[in-house]
């Protein structure tokens, strides 16, 4: 065979692992969304068959043989190309998935399983002592997970690598650190005008109907067409999709309050990534997202950069007045706009603020480290907890199923997912200064309710790259620089000094 | 490896195939019912992949070997078990898949893709000559298809065998003749009382949201339960599912008929007899109904045999009064039924009633002969067509869109696939008949709006074997004697002699 035919064999055997990987997705979003729950079962049955299948086509040798052949070849195309990113992007992913012996990765597999059911029952009943002989099995078979690798600087590395390839601990602790010496003293001026923000208006009562028209438009005037997306309720949020013009967004709504909204920004961050890879890439593992942490920067971004901005309400104010005349009729722009900013430590991360929220990622970061470098007893972990909590947060925790418990994250085995949610967070605002730069008008824009320009800048600069750069070359990329907290910290105090009439430096 | 050992290694490999293939059917429902059109290319992607991996996994050596050395194993089980039954349909779908050389197969499919598109835009034009090179294409495959195996009687039974295990042309062309001895002149004898039967109270134009929660009150008082079943709306109904408790019916609605109470029937006979499989098949391939014939002959059964009734219309008639006062709160209970029963020569098989269904079948099995017998040019199809139509129901066919290009079966090489609705009509009496004699007081059970012990008789006696059984074995267990259409020709005669107040020998 040619250099050209092994290529061409190998993006076949790629393209079917695609075609399984998607319908585990669909069959996924249909578990959650549409199936009887009669269907659980057997649904349980077919996911795990099709990852197995999945798997083993792609760590055979056919493919180790393919990559190995094909080095020279790769090493003849520009870097840039989709030919060369996707050899190159296949063998990183296959020294990765051939380390791990199929007996541990069904055993990890089948281990999150059985703890995500003891998880749900230890939660209802508070009682983290039931949870925690599987959360000890858990964490014994990531240590076995880890000793497949060489060794790393830290252990959470090799972790923290299967959600944001190549990000160190280390790195993390830096911006995390100066998110700690930043905004913890801003957060305790906060707490001193409280009196600033009145958030009533928040909790009217509103009917889910309304809100779900008002949540669609929204996303609409994003970029939602039917042509290639849906929208559905369910109970845990989330974006999926077969394809980039087949995206399923999915959200909750609940009477006391408007967060559907926000989440529905927050899941068309998600889409539209998905959605705007390019066309060249499609049914090849280089059709998605970059990391967990830039994909969390465009749902952060819908969510709170646009979502949560005054132009953007400017906008849409007087018509969530129309959807809720007797809830919103004689409430004020400014009044509403500081109450969707409002900021206020609280209990549960799925409900905290812009600011707050970090600090509920931080006490993950930091507890995960000293689980998996077994520098703490797996059982006193509550008290180490609570008493994070105390410190970031001065919050009391008053029971262990809205402490310790509350997410699902460890009953997975998922350790190193949680600092990509503060990571979207801080590239969210360092990709949104370059479309500012490049968009002058951009919020005058919103303003007139036009989102399309952003959406564009954000397809050529971003998301059309998909998987073919690493996150931090695609971080470089589109945002000029390595990863930085600084424009996020001073987008938050920027905003939020303003809400709260805390006067901050002018930034640049 | 001890038998059991390999009966285990069986079992496990069957599971995981069947995995794939419910994979496929929700796949497939996503696609007709959920997915945005923008998923369709990628969805083909999955379907075909899918089907290429379930059917390597299927033919694979490993599996041939284990049937063959479980041969005298299986000699020792009792035939009725599950594992002889196992075993036995097994080689027997493997005897059956593994002649099939993988080229031809995927040549196929391929064929029937493009074919399938060439169609629609035929029909659209009702142009025949645009869609004959396709179907040339189509039969020529199907050539090579059956000489992949033994020669049989006739050419037609290696295609009948695909649909309707073991029926032999032979035997259906005789229960045919049959019908057009019996049925011809009983057709004709009605054509002359058109007067007896006034069915405007069916076209008086009902709003679909109103026959939706109508149709569905229907099927919930046969057995129909969230947990356990999805009705959706769709293009062209269907049954499927995932597995015997997660049913999805789809049914269609058009404000000026009220034809979708009878497909959601239809639909739901379908679903119960996948949903009444005995637990112990679940996750094999005996896991659904044992041919197609005898699945038409459940959904017949609630659609005619039960929904066209004159003690079921006495239950609901006044509910569906209820829901349509304006249109129906006049009309008498005998109208309204003889209404849903007029039999009345027309040009397009899914519309028409109980008797004239069965000739457009009967044409469509003569045609079907000639094509794979090559004792037809295919260019003469059209015309041929249109004399069997005026032969047999006196209907001038008016364009080819209306006539031989009306239904898809065709374009996707179905031969053999037509004979079945019309086996299911024969088979669906043929059983009806038992369970009358087995619960005396049904049709009483009807009028208090009772379909309790109908179901779960037809559950002990049908549908819980599943696929255990040959389809010939299966219709003896359940109607204790071999295909008859005696019972179906008395069964129309009798209700529809009353209806048109036409004499008939009182029946046995």
């Amino acid at each position: 065979m040619s250099d050209e035919q092994k290529l061409q064999d190998l993006k076949t055997r790629l393209a079917e692992i695609v075609d399984l990987r998607r319908a585990e997705a669909i069959l996924s979003w249909d578990q959650h969304v549409m199936m009887p729950p009669g269907g659980a079962a057997a649904r349980a049955e077919q996911l795990a068959t099709l990852d197995r299948v999945s798997h083993e086509m792609f760590v055979s040798d056919e493919i180790g043989g393919l990559i190995e052949d094909l080095r020279s070849y790769e090493e003849g195309l520009d870097y840039e190309s989709d030919d060369a990113s996707l050899i190159r992007r296949t063998r990183r992913d296959y020294g990765k998935a051939s380390r791990v012996p199929p007996e541990l990765s069904a055993e990890m597999t089948r281990a999150g399983a059985i703890a995500y059911e003891a998880w749900v029952k230890a939660r209802k009943a508070s009682d983290f002592k039931a949870f925690l002989p599987y959360l000890e099995k858990n964490v014994q078979l990531k240590h076995r997970y880890v000793e497949c690798f060489d060794p790393a600087d830290e252990t959470y590395d090799v972790l923290l690598d299967d959600f944001e390839e190549g990000m160190k601990t280390a790195e993390v602790r830096e911006v995390f650190d100066q998110l700690k010496d930043e905004l913890l003293p801003f957060i305790a001026e906060v707490a001193e005008r409280q009196d600033a923000v009145d958030d009533s208006s928040l909790h009217a009562g509103f009917p889910t109907d309304g809100q779900e028209q008002f949540g669609r438009s929204i996303i609409e005037r994003f970029g939602f067409t039917p042509e290639a997306w849906r929208l559905d309720r369910t109970v845990h949020p989330f974006a999926t999709g077969s394809c980039p013009t087949d995206i399923r967004l999915t959200t909750r709504y609940a009477e006391d309050n408007l967060e559907s909204i926000f989440s529905s920004m927050h899941e068309f961050g998600h889409g539209a990534y998905e959605n705007g890879v390019d066309q060249s890439l499609d049914r090849t593992p280089l059709c998605r997202g970059a990391s967990l942490g830039l994909h969390e920067s465009q749902s952060r971004m819908w969510e709170n950069l646009v979502g949560r901005s005054l132009p953007f309400w400017h906008y849409f104010f007087p018509k969530i007045q129309e959807t809720f005349p007797e809830q919103l009729g004689g409430v004020e722009l400014e009044t509403f706009y500081k109450a969707v900013n409002k900021v206020q430590p609280s209990l549960i991360r799925v409900d905290a603020d812009e600011v707050t929220y970090n600090f509920h990622i931080i006490l993950r970061f930091e507890l995960e480290q000293e689980i998996v470098d077994s520098t703490i007893e797996l059982a006193d972990l509550p008290e180490a907890w609570n008493a994070k909590m105390d410190e970031y947060l001065g919050v009391d925790v008053p029971d262990e199923a809205t402490g310790v418990l509350q997410d699902v994250h460890w009953s997975f085995g998922g350790f190193g997912y949680f600092p990509t949610y503060s990571l979207g967070n801080i590239i969210s605002v360092q990709i949104w200064e370059k479309a500012l730069e490049a968009i002058p008008g951009l919020y005058d824009q919103f303003e007139q309710g036009e989102f399309g320009e952003l959406r564009e800048w954000l397809r050529e600069n971003l998301h059309r790259y998909g998987r073919k750069f690493t996150p931090r070359e695609t971080l470089e990329r589109v945002a000029g620089a390595p990863l930085d907290a600084g424009p996020y910290i001073r987008y938050l105090k920027d905003k939020l000094g303003q809400v709260y009439g805390i006067a901050t430096p002018v930034s640049a």
